[in-house]
């Protein structure tokens, strides 16, 4: 019975293991999926990362903005081409889950021919109807560097 | 015995709602000993809202570091007197609680007389040994207002 009782301690705990991982890959696949769209000039496809509700929250260059909308049209007036664009590339640092919701933390960088903007990002998930999506976003920029 | 369990049901997720609530109000009792204790101008009390670690992440001005020494250090370099300090408001917008860890957003402001810089800031708390502090912290701040 004993033996019985630790094999299924080790089952439970390596499937709760195994679960973990693939959040974790399952969140860093989002973020993957992401990057590619960006790259490949398509907003609406990066913007399939985020909730698409009115309560998402964007935080950036020190001013919040709440909805899936308005990110969206956001992006699309910043970024009117695949020259400004650019090369999007994710660095993430860390991935913390939390039982259905985590927390992601990385850095970004635009590889542009202009200039090359980059900084951190904190982003909140939510795992919801079985898949992860941002239901928060905190971005800054580093101040350019000087030449 | 349908009665009772009904009953007990009720107890126990009154006692959860309970433990959250006072779980948010712990939260909000740390930030605003911060708040208290920066503007009589105890940075050391100001940090006790930080996990006391070199794994703290201090992400702002996008750049990041890590640990809580650096974090006080950088503080007491760049607020050298209570005048450099001024007035620290909070604005807590959201508290969101999972078990044993948190994320609070919120709006800063530090009046000052020579200016008045605000901005955004992303917590991310744990409960450690019973008490609440802050692991991660993404601040952000507004471009200054044109006058």
């Amino acid at each position: 019975m004993k033996k019985f009782v630790f094999l299924l301690m080790v089952l439970l705990s390596s499937s709760a293991f195994a679960s973990a991982n693939s959040d974790k890959q399952q969140i860093l696949s989002v973020l993957h999926q992401q990057q590619n769209a960006w790259n490949q000039g398509n907003i609406p496809g990066f913007m399939q990362g985020y909730w698409h509700s009115p309560k998402l929250r964007f935080t950036s260059g020190g001013q919040v903005s709440y909805g899936w909308q308005q990110a969206m049209n956001h992006y699309q007036a910043h970024y009117k081409n695949k020259a400004a664009m650019g090369k999007l590339l994710f660095d993430i640092k860390d991935v913390q889950l939390f039982g259905d919701h985590a927390v992601v933390f990385g850095h970004w960088q635009l590889n542009r021919e202009k200039d090359q903007p980059q900084g951190y990002f904190t982003l909140v998930l939510a795992k919801l109807d079985g898949s992860w999506k941002i239901t928060a976003d905190h971005t800054s920029a580093a101040r350019p560097a000087k030449h």
